[in-house]
């Protein structure tokens, strides 16, 4: 059961409802989260339509029910496949865009409002698209600034005056999960490894030095340097690794259009790695924030009518 | 039953036998196949030693068995969990390199001789190899060239005056496969799709136009434009095998050492790729050959102590 005085003091139930988890968060008006639950449920494990949403928070928060007590939403959740869609707001966009975005779902007679997600288009006319992140981007509260936020789809965002102006998703996390599990480089690799520092170092080396030589070259190196023995099989997911991310800075670097202060959000060991790889190519140290997510709803709350 | 008049004709009985094939080849004193018979028991689908493969052959040419007709073997067979494992020689290798370091094995009273795999070196030390495809570069017969040999693991090599001074691959094929079967991106393409030779081109114009921007990132544009219906879903494979393609040939041009012709040797549909998308980069027509192996061969069996 809920703690009745963080129930007092909360200003705002927010969810950052993504693909494969949904955190709920009691947040107060400094946006800090008094309480925090966690479910596996995310909205690409749900089927059954809006019901099958309105069952998960059933489950999880209906100690947290209060009338009055407003409910806000980012994430998958209101992709095509959530409980409804919002269609995504365009960059570039700061807090008043998304919030004047939101759509509201009724959960057993209280509104949840739902967060649009964001999209931007090259020059060239390649559409890009993020749902939940720029939640965390308005969170993390940067003024002028290049956003990392890591992941299995990470996302470079450029913020300036407040606004998103424009972001790029680069599918490393998806990609070092395939390569693991699916390819001939993961073969060589036991299931279970320590972290090896000095081969993460490596493979970031060898993407800043040689990166030119392209990715689908230098990715075969993970089986040669493992066959050769240069490097120990226990080492070469963090060579691997090394290698990915090495490649998302080069890349996240060079196209960098504004001349701002790199941040990093997200998970602090992947966080890490991160401001490791930044600091090789000669941009660092960069700070890491935790997941920003309650800090970005409790501002877009203020932002959508008839909210608070 | 083998064609008398072919086996009489007959020089050498030559075995291209890779990772999941083997083509068994009769082979005339130009190199041409009198005859040819293919099987799916490629290297790493037998274990058992030199028994799995001895009786893969009992099957597939008993009655091409005739003492005096040497027979020769290029391929995965060679490698460590091949029949025998031969080791790789080191570049720069021509075709006497190649016949020096070959060992044989008994087929039931006959030798059989397996050639060496080709390694590599980079300046910075990081290791590359192929097992079969030196015997195809031997056999296309170029003296000057950069040979590009598309597949599962494409292979680009610089031959000066016939040696194969280096060489680099790249898993374009295996990140095709991967991509499709186990990505986010492969969940929007149908399971049959007619090609769309459009799509493609546009993907190779992505890699060659844009891919600075690196290609973790523009990967992630194959699912918004089929998001987005700026491409249909059923030409979504084609513009990801443009964009694959395309940062290979981009890379594989980058890094070409000599301004030596280019040829192409493989699969013609694959090679017809390959071929468009080196156009797009203003490199072509390119030559396109399909599979060498045999004219390697022959090529090598003269060069064997004690073969020819």
């Amino acid at each position: 059961m809920v703690n009745a005085s963080d129930l007092e003091q909360a200003q705002l139930i927010g969810l950052d409802w993504g693909s494969s988890s949904l955190r709920a968060m009691l947040i107060d008006a400094q946006g800090l989260v008094l309480e925090m639950r966690a479910s596996p449920q995310g909205a690409s494990t749900l089927s059954g339509g809006a019901a099958g949403f309105s069952r998960v928070l059933d489950a999880l928060i209906d100690d947290w029910r209060v009338p009055g007590l407003p409910l806000l939403a980012c994430g998958m959740v209101g992709s095509q496949h959530g409980w409804r869609e919002v269609p995504y707001a365009r960059c570039p966009a700061n807090a008043a865009t998304l919030a004047a975005g939101a759509l509201s779902v009724d959960w057993r007679g209280l509104p949840l409002h739902l967060m649009p997600g964001l999209r931007c288009d090259t020059a060239a006319g390649v559409p890009d698209v993020m749902r939940g992140e720029e939640t965390q981007i308005l969170g993390a509260g940067v003024a002028q600034g290049c956003v990392i936020l890591p992941g299995t789809h990470s996302k470079w965002a450029q913020v300036v005056d407040g606004e998103v102006r424009s972001f790029a998703t680069h599918m490393t996390g998806e990609m070092f999960a395939l390569l693991r599990q699916h390819s001939v480089l993961g073969r060589l690799m036991p299931a279970q490894a320590g972290e090896d520092p000095a081969a993460f170092a490596q493979g970031v080396l060898a993407a800043r030095d040689q990166g030119g030589l392209g990715l689908l070259h230098q990715l075969f190196a993970v089986r040669t340097l493992g066959l050769t023995g240069q490097l120990p099989h226990a080492s070469l997911a963090d060579y691997l690794s090394g290698l990915l991310i090495g490649h998302e800075v080069r890349a996240g670097l060079a196209s960098r259009q504004y001349d701002a202060p790199l941040v990093l959000i997200g998970e602090p060991a992947l966080c890490r790695r991160y401001g490791t790889a930044l600091e090789q190519f000669d941009s660092g140290p960069v700070p890491q924030l935790p997941n920003t997510a309650a800090a970005g709803l409790r501002d877009l709350a203020r932002l959508v009518p008839g909210v608070l």
